[in-house]
């Protein structure tokens, strides 16, 4: 029944920017139960609420059945969005008002919709090199011009941003919060820098922050949003539900000034209309009991106690030429191996032995470092994670 | 808190194309209880299954919790691909196969994503004049060249696509039932036609067809897609569960052959990564049951109720000048005013008396009429329907 006879020229420009994800192409390789899959992206199972969940459904659908079916606003569920803008002023120490809050389908609508409202084919965007492949993805539609910025384990080196590239730029797009994929934070100082420059050139940050609520060691940092009340409001702050309840769910939000978000709800209303209002309704539910932060006391635990048995096995069964960083939250770390190891050809290797990693190339929007990997320690039990880190151990003994 | 910094050519070119929907504009009117809508889009609710839904999601957290609010692949649940494929083959008498389908966030996120991989800027797209406004706002922000093709009452007239327009374009969108905004319905022999056009020129259509099973009077026609079987695999059919179910849980779908789904698959990839793994299980609980073909025989009833009582009403309370379609399902009857009338400025005098419509002019991509005017019968009861009915033929009478 394929007997398709659309030319290839029928397509777009744009639609030769689609790539099927190479994350997405390894994934496909662990579905096998006996895998260990450090690929992966995936919160932990055992931290989803069910039970919780399940009664907030029952609950919205007993209530206010035919109005969670229905048609709602493009923003969002006010209550929802009322929720979020609460919370967020409480950690800022000022006053977001609901208005400022759009409800999204996902942090990477958010990516697609801020692509939309910013990005023109060529558009200079500076990002953190290497950064999340999601959003590079989203971006490469919109055919952007990358301008890749240099990071540290202090995150993003502020001081590259010179007024030449501050005064091209259409926004930076910063993971603050254990980053994606090298679970780096972002320090205090260079936080407020950033948010100077982005005053004083006035261009608008976008702080990817989905990790944050994920911090198992140290102390909170403040987020650009927050330090930007002091100096203007040029930061746009997006947040997720994924991490923290459920990301099959698929429920984000964007807080920004309301210019952007009145920009942002017209882009959202082409593309999707708007969120499941039963979804919304449901999370709300779920937010007002304050549940929220006693679940995130039993998350952190498992993804603290999973990164630790990961860095001590590592120290065992490393060599010494390999080093990782050490993330204070979030779900992965980055491992630097000797410059003559590739670490996609050693992936090809682990797969052999049901191991699996995302090699660093693939993070990169240019000068790929081919020595790095990410791990992801997140869905792991402890047992495997001995297992799995011993054999890429032993495979990296064999160089 | 909303000093706002970022000058206006920080955004994109695309972003001017952003508007604030007319019809959501005049829906903000309506949010009064004593206003009678005819202007919105929205099914019934009385039609919602709550219950049924509510029992549904209960079953899928309580057997497999993890699963439904887990990440999940971006093609879509694959016993709920299953389902559409067999019902789309049983329709067809062909054999679809999952893999044709995928699951989207809504119909209105199927547009977006077409628009992703077929529009460039300035290609040319062939579209009905009136077309869906919804449609035309996410076709806008790819900036096409629109190509409207005229319509009588045996839907858009395939004869005016000439080999030129057919060689020069990108992709027909039509609406062949009970179409949003005229309640028109494309009659078989112009279903034939497109079809061999669209062999013969080897352009795609895309055949969007959310009212399709809201047919209450007549025979069903077949979809452009079941006919494409036939000379060739060029139709993209666009399906929702908005109308037969409930439009808050954005569940749609879109079938066409293999080569568009790996697209489309990529660029929702990037866009929102998947659509709610919890709701397409839950959806997929609620067709497997069957309970769909006995729930579309009570919405049917429903909407023919009221679109009998419209019609009726009208012809005994419009002025003889006065003309409308009788559609054979659907939501939606569109009005033609003698020539002189102005539907906006009517909508003006009407909000005074609590009753809203849809001015035609919003639907048109150019050569808008002034005197046209789309009715919605599917949330209104009929003692309301009769009451705004008579309003409205009490301002016409008074041209």
């Amino acid at each position: 029944m394929d007997n398709f006879v659309i030319p290839e020229c029928t397509f777009s420009e744009r639609s030769k920017q689609l790539t099927n994800s190479a994350i997405r192409r390894i994934l496909k390789v662990t579905e096998s139960p006996k895998t260990i899959s450090f690929a992966g992206g995936l919160p932990a199972p055992k931290g989803f609420p069910v039970t919780v969940i399940q009664s907030a459904f029952n609950k919205v659908l007993s209530q206010n059945g035919y109005t969670a079916l229905q048609y709602s606003p493009t923003e969002g569920y006010y209550p929802l969005r009322e929720w979020i803008a609460n919370e967020a002023s409480q950690f800022c120490n000022c006053s977001i008002k609901p208005e400022q809050i759009l409800i999204v389908s996902g942090s990477q609508q958010a990516l697609d919709l801020l692509s939309k409202i910013f990005i023109d084919h060529g558009s200079n965007i500076l990002i953190e090199n290497p950064s999340y492949i999601g959003a590079l993805q989203s971006f490469n539609l919109y055919k952007p011009n990358y301008i890749p910025l240099p990071t540290d384990n202090d995150g993003l080196i502020s001081d590259s941003i010179t007024p030449d590239l501050a005064k091209i730029c259409r926004f930076l797009y910063v993971l603050p919060n254990f980053q994606n994929p090298t679970g780096q934070t972002l320090n205090f100082y260079r936080r407020v820098h950033l948010v100077k420059l982005s005053e004083q050139f006035q261009f608008p940050i976008i702080e990817d922050d989905p990790y944050g609520d994920l911090r198992f060691i140290g102390t909170p940092q403040p987020t650009l949003f927050s330090l930007s009340n002091k100096y203007g409001g040029n930061i746009i702050h997006l947040g997720s539900f994924s991490k923290i309840l459920a990301p099959g769910l698929r429920l984000g939000y964007i807080l920004a000034s309301k210019h952007v978000i009145d920009k942002l709800v017209q882009a959202k209303q082409a593309t999707d209309l708007h969120t499941s209002t039963l979804t919304q309704m449901a999370v709300y539910e779920i937010l007002k009991t304050g549940f929220i932060k006693k679940h995130l006391t039993n998350i952190r635990q498992i993804y603290r106690e999973q990164s630790i048995s990961m860095i001590n096995t590592m120290e065992k069964k490393f060599p010494k030429e390999v080093s990782w960083t050490r993330p204070e939250g979030g779900m992965f770390l980055w491992v630097t191996l000797p410059t003559q190891i590739n670490s996609t050809k050693l992936l090809k290797k682990a797969i052999e032995k049901n191991v699996v990693f995302v090699p660093g190339e693939f993070f990169y929007s240019e000068k790929s470092l081919t020595n790095t990997l990410r791990l992801s320690f997140s869905t792991v039990p402890e047992e495997k994670i001995l297992e799995g880190i011993s054999i890429l151990g032993k495979l990296l003994d064999e160089y």
